[in-house]
């Protein structure tokens, strides 16, 4: 896409600058950073910005905290009026969108506005352009014509990706660097990794390190009680606590000597870990079903489905992982009764006597569903070890339910037999069983993932030998409150 | 859950200066709104803000235009800040998030700031939160206490959903209604909806009313093209489109005398039908899936599905919908060939020769899973009158494409048989078929998902016997481009 010769007195330009912005030790590192979206598509909610959560995870991991995201209009005086609020209080702006070729992308008219400056038009990325049109064949056009304005005192950024080069410019009073950079997010996170980062200027001697802890079955505000002064915000290492559907991610943030991070960062780790450690099942950002996939491929296990209430939502969410291929085999989304007993196996009788909804029930599809593998599945080169089947029956809302069995009652079953190979055929053997009994909180949507997580985690804590008693929102057998006194050290919670 | 007595003063209290806000007709109607996202979980990246759009589309139905959205850290006094700034340029601000039950949740802190008050304890809240609590069999915790606390000056917001109260408050120098609500998207979104709308003071004569048109199965340039003027930014009744996931959504807005809104709307509706109106397949902000499984539901059908690279999301898509149960039997994820052969019944050779992901397979998977309804299935009071079954092989990346097959290459079937009753156990008849190929841009989550819209889209074009030559991002049965020289209107976009 780009033409033969890219814009060399840009490139030039732009290292020669980034280099002496970043290397200069009297200038203070960048510290406080604002992101800002333009966009009147943003705000009449048209489009969702994800830029803004990109580039602040970016900048955070670059040790430069931001203070504020502003999503403003294709309004030129507002956009200056941002930048130049911000820039008395931070010494980076990142701005998105806004540079496209349209009379209303107006970011470069708010940046020369809030620079002081009159906008110009950089010859080198005149040229560049001028080439690019013709190496497809086409005339520039008036539009991207003002696309290689800048304010006078600015230098372009080079897109790599499409026709919008980006902008950096220092609004002089507050020494802030602003850097404007195109709102399509491949344009933007590839301009910001060749332009933005190298312009970053750090810190003396401090590192910021940031470990990560991942933890479900336990509820957030029972986890903060048990974290108790871990979570003061005074700390150093700083740890937060956030929750997402039932998982609990905890974030210890350390800032100061590079010689003292590991230590510091193992040291509350291990605080961590003593009170919540039995919930935990990973120490990177991934998902329960990354997790739980991946020790599965590495364990060389297979997994299979029997989902009534969920209908394909857990096999679905275990197959969002690329690679499940290796470990799933496949499944059955038993909606009605007769899938159940015609396709899975449950006996008549006990749907009768029980109930779909029933602990019962999701013994027998768990089980059913392992007895269905005899001699439907061949053994691949590497035969699997052991086959687990996890099923789901329940009461997801909004109708269905009961005084006995509320909305939100799920049982969830799971089934583990070590794998035997008979003519190259996949049998199970003899299974393990556990069913819970859980009472999600939530509108159906919300139960739905609640119980695609639960599932999840018990599947996770037999891969990982770890016991965890109840879980977040089981309840007993008969469906009442788990009793505090049982035992297990912390309770469910909403 | 709730307990026996839902908080009725704090009921009472609202709808009393709800209908006081409403009804005055001497303030002047809410026209410009600020949105603010709280939360150092938004700032550090951890968290992608989705509330903030969500709140401006409505506000902008509601006739009331945002002009910034700002996301801020859990710091009472930039949160105060950001209020005090605001409310010099808006009359109306909504914040979500910082609600919750941690020490660092400092919303409402912020809020009594701005406002110039001391946070008292609201007497009706507490009372209500402690039924609350008891109800679960659990005492009130601090935390929890925390969240009956408002401004002196301001009012609760009954949270249908979770623990946390929303609050309202008026910064009374610029007259400017400040309500906070909380972070999970399903308690701020029901309490918008509870709270906000009917707060909201709207202008004199005029009304506003909105008209929804959605459409599948073409793409957003192509239906801007073909709606031209219709989209002119003057014009009244104004026509935005926006599209989502391949479903384009038109809205049509019309702002002037009452009297004259149902001609006007009606005109834009038949003058939108005349450009895209083989797509359009409902009126109402509704999904495909909802109506796909309004529409089975009310002809008395059964869906079935097979799914390989899709692995339950359809299924799980079609059971998002409340009552679904009616309609929906059940269905394999068939993720293994083996599961594809030994459970649904597509020929050993048909994968050898052509491939898992081919129209053959497709095709026997569509028809194996009718085929397999025979005698597994009990008719009901009401037996079905037509049985379909979607099947779905596809390469979702970001692994296994091929030069003839690349990564987002999708067979999707769909098979229809009317259903014979025999000794009370279903029986599917001879079936009609049809295959279509496609290639989906995106990553493996977004071929996925463009995958279940496009299986919705087939059936429901079947269901409401409408023809649509080519659907977006179909290809011809060999992967090539199709020809837009065919005769269909209109062509997929990118």
């Amino acid at each position: 896409m780009s033409p033969d010769d890219p814009h060399p007195r840009q490139h030039a330009g732009r290292s020669a600058e980034t280099a002496a912005l970043a290397a200069s030790d009297k200038t203070p590192p960048h510290r406080v950073a604002a992101v800002l979206a333009i966009g009147d598509e943003l705000l009449t909610g048209q489009t969702l910005d994800s830029n803004s959560r990109w580039v602040s995870n970016r900048l955070a991991e670059l040790g430069v905290s931001t203070i504020e995201h502003a999503t403003l209009g294709d309004d030129a005086v507002a956009i200056a009026g941002a930048i130049s609020r911000l820039a008395t209080r931070c010494d980076l702006i990142v701005a998105t969108g806004g540079l496209g070729p349209t009379a209303d992308d107006l970011t470069r008219d708010g940046l020369a506005i809030a620079a002081g400056d009159a906008l110009v038009r950089d010859d080198a990325a005149y040229d560049w352009l001028t080439k690019l049109f013709a190496s497809r064949g086409r005339p520039i056009r008036d539009g991207n014509e003002r696309q290689t304005m800048r304010p006078a005192s600015g230098r372009m950024l080079h897109n790599a990706q499409g026709t919008a080069p980006g902008i950096h410019v220092v609004i002089p009073k507050h020494r802030c660097d602003v850097f404007a950079l195109p709102g399509p997010p491949f344009e933007m996170r590839a301009m910001f990794e060749a332009s933005i980062e190298p312009a970053i200027r750090r810190g003396g001697d401090d590192v910021i390190r940031v470990r990560i802890a991942k933890h479900v079955g336990i509820g957030e505000s029972n986890a903060a009680a048990a974290l108790g002064d871990l979570l003061d915000r005074n700390r150093n290492p700083l740890v937060g606590i956030t929750a997402s559907d039932g998982v609990i991610t905890t974030r210890t943030r350390y800032v100061g000597p590079a010689a003292n991070a590991d230590d510091a960062l193992a040291e509350t780790a291990a605080a961590i870990d003593q009170c919540i450690g039995v919930y935990r099942f990973a120490e990177r950002d991934v998902s329960v079903f990354d997790a739980t996939i991946d020790l599965t491929r590495e364990r060389n296990d297979a997994v299979i489905f029997a989902e009534s209430c969920t209908a394909g939502l857990i096999a679905k969410r275990f197959t969002d992982v690329a690679g499940s291929s290796d470990a799933v085999l496949g499944g059955w989304v038993c909606y009605s009764n007769d899938w159940k007993m015609q396709h899975v196996g449950v006996a008549d009788d006990v749907i009768t006597q029980h109930g779909a909804v029933s602990e019962p029930v999701a013994r027998d599809l768990a089980v059913g569903a392992l007895a269905n593998l005899r001699q439907r599945q061949r053994t691949g080169a590497q035969p699997w070890r052991v086959a687990h089947a996890l099923s789901v029956t329940g009461i997801a809302g909004p109708d269905g339910g009961s005084e006995q069995k509320p909305v939100g009652t799920v049982f969830i079953g799971r089934a583990s037999a070590i794998v035997e190979t008979r003519d190259g055929w996949l049998n199970a053997g003899e299974p393990s069983v556990e069913v819970r009994r859980f009472h999600f909180p939530g509108d159906r949507e919300r139960v739905r993932e609640r119980t695609a997580v639960a599932a999840a985690a018990m599947l996770l804590a037999e891969l990982q030998q770890r016991q965890t008693p109840t879980l977040l929102w089981q309840t007993e057998p008969d469906g009442l409150p788990i009793d505090s006194a049982d035992g297990s050290p912390l309770q469910p919670d909403r």
